[in-house]
């Protein structure tokens, strides 16, 4: 190899400055196939050095886009189907279990314990929808002490933390506790499709490859019970416009829900979902 | 293919949605590219959940490292090998013509126009050293009203833009044009090595990988002439003893120059060099 970094040498001469002695091996591993990839990409599309000029520019108005409210690398993980590849290598469970999707950016810790049957829409708008199921086990059997931690946007597509003053806090959020029945029930609003914030560089990243901002309408699920494995997932309305396009990736066939209309009940709707937790140690 | 993400179809899953009446080619190539590496890299080496926190929380503090007058991004690019690949890659050029190597962050364009033999060496700090040498083209033919834009640290490592009020504005720093000889001379210190800047998130990445962040001593250039191409280069002193190991790549073996002591001259050093432009058209 050439003493130097050259074209040819570029990606052997960067590793091997890699100090094993003072280099974790999993560091090491990582860094290994982050220069790898990198400069394959690099050659591979002889990028000019104007592109690594926006590249720059881009990567460092993503950093500065970012505040305690808004996280824009997440988004570009989001878009370019980052986060739900990790997500996937990260939760590969028995095919009977539930299947996992994207936390995305709006949990929020702390939202309010509610008993069974509870209104979380508290700004009374949207069309409201009964969420009603049990938790079990791989083999069918009701999980007892399950939390479930639900959030979902509003009627106008925005969730309560995107508009504070505007909506009630803890609009549409609530926690459930399972009794030994595995039941769980509450009341919500059908959720409706929102693009994600399309302001900032992963705004011009999708115009730039053609594609719209839009989120197929979900409600949020975490999912917890001792003994199991944490449940994060969406249920989403199957008929959504964008279903098939989600702008994050976070769709999967098993988490489209029926949500059936009821022409005499107290709701406007009512969706039926079973939860299967996957035990800790599988 | 299957309709939604998986960890085996996640490429294609995001490649699909490009659309190509709205995407240009270029753009197109260097998405596809991108997506390609970015998921092969996280597939490799099977990315954790915390580990993609850890590279998000990275990201942005990077981003959020960026003032006017700090670049992190570049010096996490410089410090890959990521910006000598680019600069390799866009300044393929006859052997014969003096080798590019990186721009770095602190050149500053306005320099004084000086005349040949000036001293840029404003706060008297240092050893003196005359740099002396011909503009010629790649027949040895002196190139007239070639522009050489020089710049270095000062004897303690520091560039002037680094320490405003403390150096003297423009100190060494000049703009030199040649005569019909092609010749150049000015007097300046024999640089020093010093550090890339470390308290942030480029210095946790060297540190995590066991490398040093010193650069070896080198005087900077820009050279231009009405119908060469651009030269961005350095002259390193060879001796150095981060020659081997600078922690941006740059050096070529091509750039070390001689850096002679001068018994009884009227500078401690005379360093010799002459630059070699190929035409535009090559």
């Amino acid at each position: 190899m050439a003493k130097y970094l050259t074209e040819d040498n570029s990606i052997q001469a960067v590793l091997a400055r890699i100090n094993d002695d003072e280099c974790s091996p999993r560091f090491r591993r990582i860094m290994t196939a982050l220069v790898t990839h990198l400069h394959d990409f690099v050659k591979e599309v002889e990028l000019s050095q104007q592109e690594w000029d926006v590249a720059i520019d881009f990567l460092t108005r993503t950093g500065q886009t970012c505040t305690p409210e808004r996280q824009e690398f997440i988004l570009i993980s989001d878009t370019l189907g980052v986060s739900m590849l990790v997500d996937a290598i990260n939760n590969r469970r028995d095919t009977r279990a539930t299947e996992n999707t994207v936390l995305g950016p709006f949990h929020v810790a702390g939202a309010p314990e509610l008993p069974m049957g509870a209104n979380i829409s508290l700004d009374g708008k949207g069309e409201t929808c009964r969420f009603s199921g049990r938790v079990v086990d791989l083999d069918g059997q009701p999980i007892a002490d399950a939390r479930l931690d639900v959030w979902s946007d509003n009627a106008e597509g925005f969730y309560d933390v995107q508009q504070p003053g505007v909506q009630p806090k803890w609009n549409n959020r609530g926690i459930f506790t399972t009794g030994p029945d595995g039941a769980y029930d509450f009341v919500g609003i059908k959720p409706v499709s929102y693009p994600v914030p399309v302001d900032g560089p992963a705004g011009e990243m999708l115009t730039g490859m053609g594609r719209h901002p839009y989120r197929p309408a979900h409600t949020h699920l975490i999912v917890t019970a001792p003994g199991f494995q944490k449940l994060v997932t969406h249920i989403f309305v199957g008929e959504d416009p964008y279903i098939d396009s989600d702008a994050v990736f976070g769709v999967k066939e098993s988490l489209m829900a029926p949500f059936q209309p009821l022409a005499d009940g107290d709701t406007a709707w009512l969706c039926p979902f079973d939860i299967v937790l996957a035990p800790e140690s599988a």
